[in-house]
């Protein structure tokens, strides 16, 4: 085969690959959605057996073949999908059927324990199959490889190029960081409420404010519609076809109203990617990661400050008129960004929120290379929990039980939602020295500077460079937490009428 | 391989083929019910693939070498389900690859032509694709083999084992009979009125009654669900996940009630098959027409008894307080049994419309064999139209541009509609003598024992026996005509106090 027959057979190879990953992500959404109760069982066999197909594909002898002829080649013209090809086979052959099988076994099994494990608030229920997820984990840590912590092999899958020597110091400071922002917070915290949010909002006006919102962001709903779900998510079928699904608590605005920029704010990255990535592994993010910056930069950036107050305000009181009484921007401003530790993760501030994941990685790392023991968990978060946030979990559904990832095993999942925030916040940085007056844009709801900056620095790349890459590229700097810091001192300083920094 | 290796891998190919047909169903269902505007070109490629993935795994080496072990080995324990793979794998090879694709593209080309030939009221404008499709089947036909006729080839497509010699005669008396009828009602026909149907009815409401009425005739819903769509149609996932959906004209009640009644007893034989045949080639109906008799046992004869309406008159005017004053069951009756001849078949009532049918026969069965040409199509329909039905079309889109089915290549699919009337009409009388209380049931809102004499009759066989061993099996006779005629005479009779057969 030449050079261009070899380009062509493997996109025409990814283009299934990816038509039949499109399928499961309906399938998947559907479930999600529409799907009757009794659906479930043999929906579980369809997304089996398409999934099971994709490997195959994958892993092949027309891929491996493929594989062998890109690597012979060189200077094919779209040289970024090849190489894409080629990591994903190899990474995908590294693990053997047995192990892959083994631990897909385990997954549906551990999601099954864990849910019952929460409901009766009993972490031992949990333990023994948490212990296999462990040994299954570690025995794949050892299949895909790495250098120095076994840790990163997993880390990797989530945010490649990732490693526990490079976020250990970053989280070190991180949390020193947050600690000195709760402390200077402490005597002043009554002086800022969430009262505004906390009123009863109908929810057919939440979802109508909600939709506007997304709408004035940017998100193309001729290619993209929005969806009630019991757990909110962003889904793709490609760039022409994103579903955002949002839940409405009719006592709490922010549930959906941020929810919805939140998945938006996916929505609008996978909305980006270049038409020329359709159907192949291109048109993806860059990490996990990476995506959580295009989520956390709306929903807790852009869409949080006093200037998006001051647009959203004649909206909101026209969705919600008698809940607007008396409010102004700055009221809202301060109920949107009130900072107080929490026992929930998903619930928590923006700045208290990298204490739940720092703690998180901590016990993860060393669950992995073995320097704790699973028995200890328990013991292990309550202790950091009050280390870090002053609070102690009554019981392990409101601790060591809150998540679903370990349930399927997604050890090294947890940082990327710290390092979107890191992302966010130098891209921000970024944002406002390429265009000073980006506030007095939001202050008039003109958000389109935004979308496009990103689309050109961020989404125009989709999968074809690493975050790493990326974010050296478009700041000039490595990933770090000094702009996440420095931002999140400001924040802290101009809610809570403090100095810092 | 021994005969229980083959019968197992075989099992499992089939499982997988059926997982990939399923998700593709679900491509369809979204695509027709929530997919946004801008997704149908990457869904295109994404039903495209795992069509061409199914096609291969049913013809490839492994499918090739398990139907040899099949039909070396006997006895195997299964059988059905070993003789239905053989039979679809011989199908599927019967077809060159080279064929199926020329006619796929040809299909995509002639849906958008005859779009916009409809939309235009211009048949020259499709004849020369429409011609192409007549070509291209006609050597599909040839591939697929026949004994006499050369459309015999294609209604075995939708109607195994239904042949032109066959349905000539049927046919030509079902016509005879419906002349009868209609030059019986000339004289009386204004005496019965559909006015009760065409008032103003809320689109909620409609919707709302419309799934009383489909629970009460059993349907689970927590194995499907109903939703709105421009066409209305069932499809099914497995018998564990079927979907209804429906389309609502404020004006006219019938379309959504009887739309969804209609079905509704589609997704009841959905629901129906055994679940040892969930995810194999046996969970599927007999044929097209067998298909149809469920749908129209229910819509055309069991909902349009006086009975039905004695059972739900209480309950539309619950729904229809305004609409109901004034109206009796005997009112209902009339109107849903109003005999008019008219113009467009999917608006016909259940006597008219098999004209529509012999017609589209009569027409497709000499295109495919050469004794109409294509450009001759308008002249012989609104011929046929005035001879059979007494009216002429003002133009080709109320004519012969009215159906999609010729767009995709589909001759051979009409025919099914009306032996579906025939085989509905044979179940009715054999429902009648083992359940001589039917009526009253019906009256009493009690249709559990239709179902069940269904469930065990027709739905039990999934696609396991021919549809002319079914109606052999059930009613002791074959396919015909009789019952249909003496039925339609008896309700003519009934409806227009006139005194037939």
């Amino acid at each position: 085969m030449n050079a261009q027959t070899i380009q062509h057979q493997t996109i025409s190879l990814m283009n299934t690959i990816c038509d039949i990953g499109a399928a499961t992500a309906v399938l998947n959404w559907d479930q999600e959605t529409y799907m009757p109760h009794g659906g479930s069982m043999t929906r579980a066999e369809q997304i089996s057996t398409l999934s099971t197909l994709m490997h195959q594909m994958l892993t092949g002898d027309n891929a491996k073949q493929l594989v062998e002829g890109i690597k012979k080649e060189h200077g094919t013209n779209d040289q970024p999908l090849m190489r894409l090809f080629v990591e994903e086979h190899e990474k995908a052959i590294k693990l053997p059927e047995d192990l892959v099988k083994r631990v897909s076994k385990a997954q549906a099994l551990g999601q099954d324990i864990w849910k019952e494990a929460r409901a009766n608030k009993d972490f031992s229920a949990f333990a023994s199959i948490l212990d296999e997820l462990l040994t299954l984990k570690r025995e794949e840590a050892e299949c895909r490889g790495y250098v120095e912590n076994r840790y990163d092999a997993l880390l990797d899958i989530y945010e490649p190029g990732a490693t526990v020597s490079h976020l250990n110091p970053v989280f070190d400071k991180l949390r020193d960081a947050t600690s000195t922002i709760l402390k200077a917070i402490e005597p002043v915290k009554q002086t800022v409420s969430d009262k505004p949010l906390l009123q009863h909002f109908p929810g057919d006006a939440q979802m109508a404010f909600s939709k506007f919102i997304a709408e004035k962001m940017g998100f193309d709903f001729s290619r993209g519609r929005m969806d009630l779900t019991a757990h909110p998510f962003c889904t793709s079928f490609t760039q022409h076809d994103v579903r955002l699904t949002t839940r409405i608590n009719e006592q709490d605005l922010s549930s959906c109203l941020y929810g919805v920029i939140h998945e938006t704010g996916h929505g609008l990255y996978e909305q980006g990617f270049p038409s020329k990535y359709a159907r192949t592994f291109a048109a993806e993010g860059a990490s996990i990661g990476m995506h959580e910056s295009q989520s956390l930069l709306w929903e807790t950036i852009v869409t949080r400050t006093e200037e998006f107050w001051q647009f959203a305000m004649p909206h909101f009181a026209k969705y919600f008129p008698e809940q607007a009484k008396g409010l102004s921007p700055r009221d809202m401003f301060h109920a949107v960004n009130t900072i107080q530790p929490s026992l929930i993760r998903v619930e928590a501030d923006e700045i208290t929120y990298n204490m739940h994941i720092i703690l998180r990685f901590e016990i993860e790392r060393d669950l992995i290379n073995g320097s704790l023991a699973t028995k200890d968990i328990p013991e292990a978060w309550n202790a950091k929990m009050k280390e870090y946030l002053g609070v102690t979990p009554p019981n392990d559904a409101l601790g060591c039980l809150q998540d679903v990832h370990w349930s399927f095993g997604g050890f090294g999942y947890f940082p990327s939602y710290t390092l979107g925030k890191l992302y966010a916040a130098m891209e921000w940085k970024k944002i406002q020295e390429v265009m000073p007056q980006v506030k007095q844009d939001i202050a008039n709801g003109e958000f389109s500077g935004i979308l496009s900056w990103l689309r050109e620095h961020i989404h125009a790349y989709g999968r074809t460079a690493k975050p790493g890459e990326i974010i050296k590229q478009v700041t000039g700097n490595p990933l770090s937490e000094e702009e996440f810091v420095r931002y999140a001192y400001a924040k802290a300083s101009s809610v809570y009428g403090i100095q810092l920094g």
